[in-house]
């Protein structure tokens, strides 16, 4: 998906949004953000949103030397997600189609704001959510492309995430079992550390995809990633970064999982903000 | 209250969308956020947000050559609010602290979105938020001040609230009473036109305060609005724009009447996002 003029404030405001969070000091914050804007006078140049936010968050490392300022939040979502995992389990036993309940909770997985709820709060908001039908689901024809598959890659989003991401994982009978995540920490997303943290090296084999912007960059990605990302039967992509990176690309083994949380996703999907969605690529 | 660093993406995102408002020229909404982008920089040469938000604004006058691209939907709004007029009249009537609810319904007046709502969904969504009390209501200093006041002025905010400051005037037993507004369009704030439209000459003298940004600035301020706000017993200001501009100033017989929509404000009031709030300047 093409770099959009939403994406400038939305991209401003998450720059800010992690500045405070790798720094108390109000001076260096401001330069950021003096710098972020001279990165967006060239917009142009960008061809996708996670291509200018790397570049805009790269910003903060930069100016206050914090590699990594969710650090501290991503431990704290990988914890409380894995209080939430008998509680997942049992749920997803009781249901009938089991793909279909596992593929739902991967999907909310991404939508919890873990920071300042309980485990009982949490356990309300993930039931609200899971009530939720996906407003798009192409499961037949993932089931079909199933039926065969042997080798299949989930192209991981947040850490907390990756827990959810555990539950579907546990669920596909499928030979060989890839995780991607970033090579390097952005934002809150899930890097090899969170990973390992979130237990999917019991279940999948996890890789990096080398990248480290919110999203895939094809230059940037290591050649273990290539080659599974060409040779894997079927790929899950979740999250919006990763939507945002591969939504142009023809493969038609490749499906989506989210949920719309920007209006500009929401266009180029066809679904309104606020739903969940499991879409083939065509 | 000084511009924040949170300003800069919400002011990004405003004029974006306002662009999208005053034509449907794609690469003119592109010129116009690379324009808006270098107002940024300089960011550190504006006092208060409604003194960035002209400049950044100016933009799309200049290059759509539209000089109010909010008229139809200020226009649309004040019908809507007209139909609304005897409900809630009918409302205030029933209730026993006439003035209380009188400055609720003025307060509420800002925050609803007439576009696409019928007149049934918007008398139901009015209820909903005329339940919620003020957060923050400093009426006995105000009835004080009333008591003795022979001239007020409203400072008004929107097209369309105008109508629901009506009711707030006519409930006043005030022998001077002065609706103030913009000295020329910006957003969807009311103008000497939209105030007319909106029946305010009925129970009251509308004046312009001469400016044109969304908010005050007395370097821009006509003569006769400068005496009135001088001399005024008591004075309300609604909405956010203008509280952004005169919260610093000292001035104890001013009021500031509104919802809180945004953080930064929050913060700077004390009182959570979301908020209904009366407040008597210190």
């Amino acid at each position: 998906m093409r770099l959009q003029l939403d994406c400038l404030p939305c991209i401003l405001r998450q720059v800010l949004e992690i500045s405070r969070k790798a720094t108390s000091k109000q001076e260096v914050q401001e330069k950021i953000m003096k710098e972020a804007i001279e990165i967006l006078r060239n917009f142009k140049n960008y061809k996708t949103p996670p291509e200018l936010a790397k570049e805009v968050h790269g910003l903060v490392k930069l100016y206050t030397g914090n590699p990594d300022p969710y650090k501290e939040i991503k431990k704290q979502s990988i914890k409380k997600a894995k209080g939430l995992y008998n509680f997942l389990k049992k749920f997803l036993n009781q249901q009938k189609d089991k793909l279909y309940w596992a593929l739902k909770i991967s999907a909310i997985g991404n939508v919890l704001d873990y920071g300042v709820y309980s485990r009982v709060e949490l356990e309300k908001d993930i039931e609200k959510e899971l009530k939720k039908d996906f407003a798009l689901c192409n499961l037949k024809d993932f089931k079909e492309l199933l039926e065969r598959a042997k080798k299949i890659l989930i192209i991981g989003d947040n850490a907390g995430e990756t827990v959810f991401d555990k539950i579907l994982l546990e669920e596909l009978n499928i030979k060989e079992k890839f995780y991607a995540v970033r090579g390097a920490p952005i934002i809150n997303d899930a890097t090899l550390e969170d990973a390992y943290d979130s237990g999917l090296h019991e279940c999948s084999y996890i890789i990096s995809t080398g990248c480290s912007l919110p999203g895939i960059d094809f230059k940037e990605c290591t050649q273990e990633f290539l080659e599974i990302f060409n040779k894997a039967d079927v790929i899950i992509s979740k999250g919006q970064g990763n939507y945002e990176s591969l939504s142009e690309i023809k493969k038609d083994n490749l499906f989506f999982l989210l949920k719309i949380k920007c209006p500009v996703i929401a266009g180029h999907i066809g679904i309104d903000i606020n739903n969940y969605v499991f879409k083939k690529q065509v």
